[in-house]
């Protein structure tokens, strides 16, 4: 690719280092010192960028106002430490990079600069718990996929398509333009939205819906954006990931089925979720893999699509998971529930595909932009990442481990997704969780 | 309607005023003292609130200086001299009615208050021609619904549908999430898009792409927005309708036909044209008309789209006109030709419905989201508002008047869309134009 700091290994990914930040050499914590993500923290009343350190908040603004950073590492820190993210995410790689740079060598225990830097601990440090995080960035556009070939084929068959993929997707990757007014950092209630469907008997109603179900995406954040009628070439994409983000695509099927004609709508627009961390793209550098194999038959991608270096490594090696707790188990103190268990690299088409595409013809984005997966179900039964897989649409309930069933969410479900990326050598890279749980429709 | 000034008559409709801008009063101006449609307009580099008048335009921010305003009318004025014109839009309706009244106040002829403001021409006018105009707004979220039967009908026929009305589209109205960084104000050429296709031969494609698109629509900017989990019930829709503009929604029809599994997507997001001046809802009460009459079996609007007053008042009787220019034509000196012209009464849905469905669900709306009507096209041949439907897909050329044929629109063709609401006892209402050319793909 053409930055190759932006895909290969650099310093920062070495496993060997620790940090003064004790938690943040847990072996379970999300956050060492090799992850760094980013978000924005609200500390008396100001909303500032944040990275994510064990189980502390590194306010970046205050860490400024310390003089932690110089030369680029200080513009992008500058760039960093404002209410959103966007003007950060819009900054060249190398710029990124060297703030990214600077943190690890002022946040590591073996370092001549980490030393001082720990001083500052009580100026620029919150505890994660109880810290209020807001989305990270201002979500400039939001382009949802749809790249998993599983979770397309299980539809496809439900709806009793003969063919259940569509034409095109094995030649482009499939997308629509979401909402992003109610996309929100994970949190707070989802509540159940009215709408209109059609019943059993034909009959076209507008009530609560009953079908309401979630769907576990990774989300993209874009970094630098492209001029108007300038498409990014798929060997440049690299250097437009900015990082990546756990996305609820909560989603209302009684409405989606009934109002589909140009592609969902409100079915879809009432409410996302993301989680509030962004994992960089040069945090994942190490778990960057193959993209899926095209089965024998397959047609080859088109020029626009087609990269040597993303077929080699475009594909992230990330596990993602959701929970499922409802009010009776979490009244009886059971833990949550693990119904979905499944890998990003097994979307057929990779994120330097979805980008070259979507500005292929000549589409600007956004530093900011949110590009979704869409679902990220896999081949295996335990991979479906959404209800409508598990229950066949309904037609068949799944029973949680304390004996309760669900065709649907209920009110009081909440959905909890992880993500993390695993690989010999490295140190574990966790997303952190994206959190939502219905409320009754009002 | 909830509240009666956003719909009913007032002083500023009065058609006997004249102003002392002269070119107002003139009978073919699309800008009389009646109209006062908002826009940005860049003045010695800076950006602030516009008003146009006759063939003038009036800086916001100019007459504040020069004490034009008071009270409400101040303070809305104040928002209108921003950058953009999203902080007015948020204003409740009585706010900018204020400012409305004020303008309409002061630009009078035969006011007391006319007089002085006067004196203030050189220092708050600047001439339409040659004035640099941007977007009204910040463009938060851009919804494009599907709202004339004919279009809808006659695009389903073209497909070979046996039913060629969705079953939906009789019981909602229809609509996708549009993108919004792709959308700009009038006058930047239309860059021909490359993108995928399937070939006659059955082989997919990717490149130039040939059947290039206008579609004629009339665009909403929303007022006031809604708390999320809050829908605006449609008996209050009136109050969160700011304005309408002129919307060209350019369609690459190679790649949509091919891509469309959820929807519009690289078909559509390329280039989006709006016009510079905002129509306010309030300058347009005289034209509110009855909702387009339900063929005789059709279903009644579900609760949540059923309004009395909606079906009295709902709809606006503004004719629409799409003109072509070759560069044949514009080289030998003929005109433009009128290749549509039809009228926003006949859509099927009002933009109070629209609003109410959107909303239903719980979507929150935000001030300066765009939603556009989807084309206008009417029951007459002559009513068509795009050329997928006057050359049924390029299946047949339409003929110019200089014997030059279109299947698509080719490089260097032009569109101007206009439009105008005339009524008998009031002057007629003007929206400016909407112009765009085509230019070779790069």
């Amino acid at each position: 690719m053409a930055d190759v700091t932006t895909t290969s290994l650099n310093a920062t990914h070495d496993a060997s280092v620790r940090s003064w930040v004790d938690s943040a050499n847990a072996d379970d914590t999300d956050f060492p010192i090799q992850n760094l993500p980013y978000g924005i923290l609200e500390r008396d009343g100001r909303r500032g960028g944040a990275v994510a350190i064990g189980d502390q908040v590194l306010d970046i603004g205050a860490a400024l106002d310390a003089g932690w950073f110089e030369g680029a590492a200080r513009r992008a820190a500058e760039a960093a430490s404002a209410p959103t993210l966007n003007a950060f995410m819009a900054l060249p790689p190398a710029d990124t990079h060297a703030l990214r740079a600077a943190l690890f060598d002022r946040l590591r225990a073996d370092g001549t600069s980490g030393d001082p830097a720990r001083a500052d601990a009580a100026k620029v440090l919150v505890p994660a718990a109880g810290a209020t995080l807001h989305l990270p960035c201002r979500i400039e556009g939001y382009t949802d996929f749809l790249t998993s070939i599983h979770h397309t084929e299980r539809h496809g068959k439900l709806k009793g398509l003969k063919d259940p993929l569509p034409p095109a997707f094995k030649y482009l990757p499939v997308a629509y333009h979401g909402r992003t007014s109610s996309i929100r950092v994970s949190g707070p209630d989802v509540v159940r939205p009215h709408g209109q469907w059609k019943a059993a008997d034909g009959s076209v109603q507008f009530g609560a819906i009953e079908a309401m179900d979630f769907e576990l995406e990774l989300g993209l954040f874009v970094g630098q954006g492209n001029a108007q009628a300038s498409p990014i070439p798929i060997d440049q994409v690299a250097d437009y990931l900015f990082g990546f983000c756990l996305l609820n695509d909560w989603s209302a099927k009684s409405i989606q089925w009934w109002e589909q004609v140009l592609g969902p709508f409100l079915g879809k627009n009432f409410h996302s979720s993301v989680s509030p961390w962004v994992v960089t793209a040069e945090a994942l550098a190490p778990f960057r893999t193959a993209a899926c194999a095209r089965p024998e038959g397959d047609p080859a991608p088109l020029p626009h699509l087609a990269s040597e270096a993303d077929q080699r490594q475009g594909a992230f090696d990330i596990q993602l998971e959701a929970w499922l707790s409802s009010d009776t188990m979490r009244s009886s103190g059971d833990g949550p529930a693990r119904i979905s268990q499944t890998n990003a690299k097994t979307l057929y088409w990779t994120f330097g595909q979805m980008v070259a595409h979507h500005t292929s013809n000549g589409c600007n984005l956004l530093p900011g932009d949110l590009i979704g997966s869409g679902t990220v179900s896999g081949e295996a039964r335990s991979s479906m990442a959404c209800m409508t897989e598990m229950t066949s649409a309904g037609a068949e309930a799944i029973t949680l481990p304390n004996g309760e069933t669900r065709k649907w969410l209920m009110d009081g479900d909440e959905i909890v997704l992880r993500g993390k990326a695993e690989k010999a050598g490295f140190r574990t890279i966790g997303f952190g969780e994206c959190r939502g749980r219905i409320a009754p429709a009002r």
